[in-house]
């Protein structure tokens, strides 16, 4: 697995550096760019690791300042707060800050006023390299997007480049950073790309249960009031013929009574690193004491949110093909360059879904009241429940409603998973907490379609129909071209 | 990890290689040794792996025939049954064949007349050796054990030397042996051993889950009726306050009704590593239509089996430690040495036992039954439950009946666990296929104490006092010498 796990790297750049392959407008702001190679506690070297060979990493705290300023912000939080006094979190380190739900996160958290800093190892991006995938959108490059943020609202967010796998790299960054929240959505996130081949199964169990447990570590280590929001997934759950409540469930059997973790029935190696995390999770809360939440999110639909709104070269990534991209989204896509919706066999899959700006309001909401110490928190991240079928159907009325003849085709399941069936789950917690939904609405789906039409050249319809089967995946690595 | 994972190595072995140190009688029969360095098919070579640079590696067929016999025994299976037929297995592959239930199993399934192959990357002894560890009997090395074995019984076990976390070397494994099952015990087993430091955590939930998704892929490609059968623990249930079922609960909740996994609380990286492993096989089992039978076992006590008594030089391993020893073999020893009996906390902790003549006529009656194609077959393989203090009462007593002085002292307890609690689990299963249990008796106890006085100048009482802790568990690599 070296070739995908050795991803801390030596970064060079330049306030010259920018893209010339994408239509970027400039950022409106006279920018002054500072690159702090290595924080200077922690100065970047050549080592071996575990008797592996690493290459040479640093962190790169990427700040961009206007002109006025002269220096560029340095971490300096104070030590950290005292358990008794009430826990207010201020400096958020967001690991997989860079991929879809990050960015929108990242920026948002920023926005709200919490000094943020971004880990992440850019292996979403190198993914799309290995397997000819783009996003619809075109995307800056995590520094110009960070370069951009800062010249359009005046906020830093930090950067740190590297793998949480290697967890030299992540203490430092702890050190570095001091966190009083960590939100961690730096996992291998895709079900179909768990299921391409033995190598990427192995992977992405690894790189997820691996990455979790340092952070956990790094956590009791450095930081041990520190909150974990950490992203899980609805399809922990599977779909049992009961009702899924959130995170546990009181059962009473030969007349005793205990309130247990819910029973998980993962469908993906995908999904089931994400069981193996909430087990390992858990069980710190308990040993250790940490504190933590647990998001078992819905399926995320929608790009826009107010923040990556503000500037083009904020704009965040849309996944559209088989392996990264998610029904909603896909659909959209499809309907907007002619292509049938593709659902897969009888279309009766029910999942729990949201929009993108639910999922920013959701990790700040779970920040701002945190767990208690020693309490594992999980929450039901998504707002409605949708078959299939019926996402089809919305699309299609949608997609009319632009003039576009949409049509709908079944393709062979390439999951193994229920097609009909019970689904009935909880989601009161974080309405509890304040959530206030964007329910899926005819103007989301038009903005949806109507931004996928503006993106439809970069379209590449053979990214859309499914080439990952469950029941096909074998030991032998498979490259897919697009 | 490289350091611990790395383990597949070059042999060099001659018929004149004999453990020098130990007091072992020569094998009672004028012995003829072969080894066939590399299967012929399967040629060794040096290759380097997914950019991991690996050593040298090879399979080692370890084979002794007694003089008459003029060439070894040949791996030579026909093609793989045909799904329609009744499922009879011959061949069976236990993997961590060198260990203590490992070795057990290995000799008696040879002994009902299965063909036998070990594998094993033989890294408890390296753990022994790390750590500053001693089995309480002598061990004579896998290949002269074999031997010994050839020798006593004129029976051939088949070794493979390696790790199966290197998915190529486990194949070459499969494609040789062609195994109809494969006893899964070749895990780090030890909760203590996980909870030493991070990198020991890391490695029990990498070594383990990896290698147990390399022998299901491994299935799936090469022996896809093969029967997994695999050793889990019955703390992955932890001590929930409801009667503990095998495997599944049924469960009605809101007025509907399902049968689910049944909820697991595990208590250390150890524990979880086998909850991770238990979601995955359950998964295969659904998708790809793996056979799978998870053996959630007790804890196991005794040294003593029927063919582990025909020869000195096959006794197996009995561990005392506070890493590896588990509880009633360990007040054994301390009984025998004069040492007082350590009970954790209160004692009120309460599990399942079995001796260890029963766990290998457990594995035997799980081969010779095996599971449907697609079944995820749990059973819960002990005998009795004790407390610790129950255990700590029983040695004491047929202590004195030999004349021991024996003391019990309350240590504070390493542990992160209840002290007192409800606890009943089922374990009828086995029972309903024909075990016929081995219950604790005055005349094990007695045995178990007369072995331990037997060895006891071997004992190095600095072993025995818990060293590792659930909460002081830190990120520095810890050297824990006795």
């Amino acid at each position: 697995m070296a070739h995908l796990l050795s991803t801390s790297c030596l970064i060079k750049l330049s306030s010259s550096h920018r893209p010339q392959s994408q239509p970027f407008r400039q950022c409106p702001t006279k920018c002054l760019t500072f690159f702090t190679l290595g924080a200077s506690k922690y100065p970047f070297k050549r080592f071996v690791l575990q008797g592996r060979t690493q290459q040479a990493k640093c962190i790169v705290r990427a700040a961009v300042a206007p002109i006025s300023q002269e220096t560029p912000t340095q971490s300096s939080s104070g030590p950290q707060q005292n358990s008794s006094e009430p826990f207010k979190p201020k400096r958020v380190m967001v690991i997989g800050g860079d991929g879809y739900c990050g960015w929108a996160t990242a920026l948002h958290l920023s926005n709200k006023g919490y000094e943020v800093a971004i880990v992440d190892n850019l292996i979403r991006r190198h993914f799309d390299l290995q397997l000819g995938l783009d996003s619809l959108t075109p995307i800056a490059s995590i520094h110009n997007r960070l370069r951009c943020w800062q010249s359009v609202t005046g906020k830093t967010i930090e950067l740190y480049i590297g793998d949480i796998c290697d967890f030299e790299f992540l203490s430092e960054t702890f050190k570095s950073f001091e966190p009083d929240a960590v939100v961690h959505f730096g996992e291998q996130r895709s079900a179909p790309y768990s299921m391409i081949d033995r190598n990427r199964a192995v992977f992405t169990q690894h790189n997820n249960v691996i990455g979790t447990l340092n952070v956990l570590f790094a956590i009791k280590e450095f930081r041990d009031q520190c909150h974990l929001v950490k992203l899980g997934t609805m399809g922990e759950y599977g779909t049992p013929n009961i009702d899924i409540e959130e995170g546990y469930i009181t059962i009473t059997h030969n007349g005793r009574t205990d309130t247990l973790p819910f029973p998980k029935q993962a469908s993906s190696f995908y999904h089931l690193s994400k069981v193996h995390d909430s087990n390992n999770i858990a069980f710190t809360c308990k040993a250790w004491g940490i504190r933590a939440t647990d998001l078992n999110q819905g399926v995320v639909y929608g790009v826009r949110t107010d923040e990556t709104e503000m500037h083009e070269e904020l704009c965040n990534r849309l996944d559209y093909d088989a392996v990264f991209g998610t029904a909603l989204n896909r659909f959209c896509v499809q309907a907007a360059v002619g292509h049938p919706l593709t659902v897969y066999g009888k279309g009766g899959q029910t999942r729990g879904y949201l929009d993108i700006r639910d999922t920013v309001q959701c990790v700040e909401l779970a920040i701002a009241n945190p767990a208690q110490p020693g309490e594992f928190r999980v929450f039901n991240q998504f707002t409605e429940q949708f078959s299939v079928n019926e996402l089809a159907s919305l699309v299609t009325k949608a997609g009319e409603k632009l003039g576009l003849d949409v049509k709908t085709i079944s393709v062979p399941n390439p999951r193994v998973e229920a097609e009909e069936h019970y689904y009935n789950a909880k989601h009161t917690k974080l309405i509890e907490l304040g959530l206030r939904p964007h329910l899926l609405s005819d103007s989301l789906l038009d903005s949806l379609l109507n931004f996928s039409i503006k993106f439809k050249d970069r379209v590449d319809t053979k990214q859309i129909m499914p080439s990952v089967s469950w029941k096909n995946i074998g030991v032998k690595p498979k490259t897919l071209a697009a």
